[in-house]
């Protein structure tokens, strides 16, 4: 599965992991449906992404197995809602790292609030609680959104 | 700055850094300027990226303030190196947790090895040695590429 050059097949594991997950669309959807946002008109609102790049990117992380369609009943008619896999949930480290490097080299413009629900402190690491000498993965992970800082919410993962 | 849609002036802290780093080539250059590659030839021969694309993610990431341009002289030239700054030394957790993720879910063509030069152990973490108790940084990192396993390399940072 290739964005733009097919790094897929390359013996770095960066340039892997980079082939599926570096564009912004891909990592804004996975921010989403990591936090609870499943179907597709609300993460077209959520992400500000086109309806035509939203399918593109959803269809790419289905096929590279992050995100799986669930099928759910509306008004009569069957629909399709998004969920992480285990894949999908296992990309929450690089989401923290981009939003660490965000928050401390980009202009202030908020940041993401990151803590562990087991101990409830804010961990100096990406993917590591320290004080609970544990990882830091979706099930244990807070987020406080700057937008609605007043409002914890546990992650949605796999 | 815009790469692609302008996520610059995001409140989300992800968004701003999925704005200067969600490119493959910009982190295939990020990767190779750890490893010591510091010259524009170099940097085109070790990433297979072109020299246009090249030249235009070197902008990205000069105009970023990830890297800063050094003269040298060769041949009688003055010509120019690449080096991380202290913000682009920051992004080692990202191409860490991307390498991760890429190993354990992506087709094994070789995966990076990651160690800590303190304690030679492999963290189980993008960004903290837990055996350590301290982050693990550019200066305390050590690669050993799929390619050449042998050879320990000391990461370049700023």
């Amino acid at each position: 599965m290739a964005l733009r050059s097919d790094l897929s097949a390359k013996a770095c594991s960066i340039a892997r992991g980079a082939d599926v997950l570096a564009d912004p669309w891909i990592l804004l959807l996975l921010r989403e449906l990591f936090r609870g946002t499943h179907r597709f008109d609300a993460l077209v609102t959520a992400t500000g992404c086109s309806d035509s790049v939203t399918a593109k990117r959803l269809t790419t992380l289905r096929e590279a197995g992050l995100v799986i369609r669930v099928p759910y009943r509306e008004g009569g008619r069957e629909r399709h809602e998004y969920r992480l896999t285990a894949a999908g949930a296992d990309t929450l480290p690089i989401l923290h790292a981009l939003s660490r490097w965000g928050a401390r080299h980009t202009p202030d413009h908020g940041t993401l609030d990151i803590s562990c629900a087991r101990c409830e402190t804010r961990p100096p690491s990406a993917d590591w609680c320290p004080t609970c000498a544990l990882p830091l993965t979706a099930n244990v992970t807070i987020w406080r959104a700057p937008t609605s800082p007043e409002v914890p919410e546990r992650l949605s993962g796999s």
